[in-house]
């Protein structure tokens, strides 16, 4: 196992809000049985990205993508997670980590949303 | 112009944070010309349910879908957005208002998220 994935979400109170979030990590793991993947939240629901990325970090992974699992991207995806990754370069740098684009700008997620919305 | 979709969205102080909502209301009117398609924000970003679903009252649609733009569903989709709904029902009695699922519940949405984590 050389290479992780974390998917990055928000967080709520509520304890359904993370079920998609580990429904694709679940996905993820399935198709790709050596990529590590696992879910992380900046606030309200665990783990926080500082501990699955430890984790990582500690199985000796080589490099990790951090996937932002939101549609639009304000403050939490623009300043927030780039400050959180530089943490992380800092207190892990044997790791490349891996900063992808947030869901939401992907051109395939947005042909697949106006599909569903078309579903009615 | 017989139906309308509203994509109900959470909104953000962040200007930028509405653009890939609007891109998939763009794809879907661009797709089906027949359909109204809007967006619309519990809040922060205008304009708010309430707005829209007048302005497609007013313009006499008989069936107007509420897509949840949301990958977990909390307290705004399973709480807000119901009761926001029964007062879109109380006030324009003569619009079939459906409040679609979440689109974070639907298995191909799942789906590709899985695939876009594993492109990096």
């Amino acid at each position: 196992m050389k290479r992780g994935v974390i998917l990055f979400a928000h967080g709520s109170r509520d304890p359904q809000w993370r079920k998609p979030m580990e429904a694709v990590a679940a996905r993820v793991a399935a198709r790709e049985p050596d990529v590590a993947a696992r879910c992380a939240y900046l606030e309200l629901t665990e783990p926080d990205l500082p501990t699955v990325a430890a984790d990582f970090a500690g199985q000796g992974l080589a490099q990790v993508a951090i996937v932002p699992m939101f549609l639009g991207a304000g403050r939490h995806v623009r300043e927030d997670l780039p400050a959180l990754v530089e943490g992380l370069r800092t207190a892990h740098p044997t790791v490349d980590w891996v900063l992808q684009p947030p869901v939401g700008e992907d051109g395939r997620l947005l042909d697949l949303l106006a599909t569903l919305a078309l579903d009615a």
